[in-house]
């Protein structure tokens, strides 16, 4: 039964990312989990909406995981950020410009349109952005301006996908990459010479 | 009749920025047009597809506009682009964190799902990107360089837009402009010393 859970969780998250949230029809997810429509209120009593904020949590955790992929075993922080983004601009080009952040179709969607929906965009945002801040402030930048190249670095992976996934060319997210690079760049730099 | 047409691209495009192209029915669309249903499809044969692709044209030359407003009187790009970003997370906080890109929540919730309007979407982000590179490359930074500090510009404003409207807080489109004075004085200072 967990497993027809996760099964429900995981088809939200293919069509909440290629498509939306809004043009997802329940029956459309049921289907594609080969779930009994039932099930879906079985394991989600809120209904769409709960599938949906647990999709986005799900997500969230799931991608967030690749911060870790990407700056374990790298070098250091510049490297590690450029093989993030090179990763994402190959990801684009493999999956015909359909895969790129899980929850940002989501979010816009909701923003202003479904409260709880947007706090777990809100939350998962926020965790990635912690996740990144991190590493940054584990190569010697401090705190608070760790904080704001870790949003830099999203902006632009964010931006760049919107631009990416619309223009089908995955250049947006490489040019991206470099100016994300710069960044961070800029920032060991300012704490090393002050 | 024109006046008829021209609401109903206006009533659209408030729509579409707020909650999106998949979540706007028709019917809210000539509601808030005050516009007969009839007039929909006599000014727009295609239906929902021709009228949403030119109310992409129509945001995207709008706000294409904002270029020259902000860059016009600023005494150097670098100052443009800091006060571009400022004035955007004013509008973003003075709306209530609604209004931010005209087109970013169609563009995703189309790229993978209707040609004709990721078409749309796609060409309003290119005139941006060249009316951007122009100005950077009106201030001595070299063709292709100018081009990819306009993409890096664009996507940190679309993607700190995403983070803004989701967490309700603008700070991220402010931390964003910083990052795109530094990423517009990287390549200053490069075309400069090189």
């Amino acid at each position: 039964m967990t497993d027809t859970k996760d099964r429900l969780i995981g088809a939200s998250a293919e069509l909440f990312r290629r498509q939306g949230y809004t043009g997802t029809g329940v029956k459309q997810i049921v289907e594609m989990a080969s779930a009994p429509f039932a099930s879906l209120y079985h394991f989600f009593p809120g209904g769409k909406t709960e599938l949906g904020a647990e999709t986005i949590r799900w997500s969230g955790t799931l991608y967030g995981q690749l911060v870790d992929a990407f700056f374990d075993p790298a070098p250091d922080v510049v490297s590690a950020i450029e093989a993030a983004f090179a990763g994402a601009a190959d990801t684009l080009r493999d999956t015909d410009y359909a895969d790129a952040c899980p929850i940002a179709t989501v979010a816009l969607e909701v923003a202003s349109t479904n409260d709880v929906l947007r706090e777990a965009t809100a939350e998962v945002f926020e965790s990635w952005i912690v996740a990144l801040a991190a590493r940054f402030g584990g190569a010697g930048i401090p705190g608070p301006q760790a904080r704001e190249v870790a949003i830099a670095c999203l902006s632009l992976l964010e931006g760049a996908f919107i631009l990416g996934r619309a223009t089908r060319d995955a250049i947006h997210v490489e040019v991206a990459g470099a100016a994300a690079s710069t960044i961070v760049r800029s920032a060991l730099e300012q704490h090393r010479s002050g």
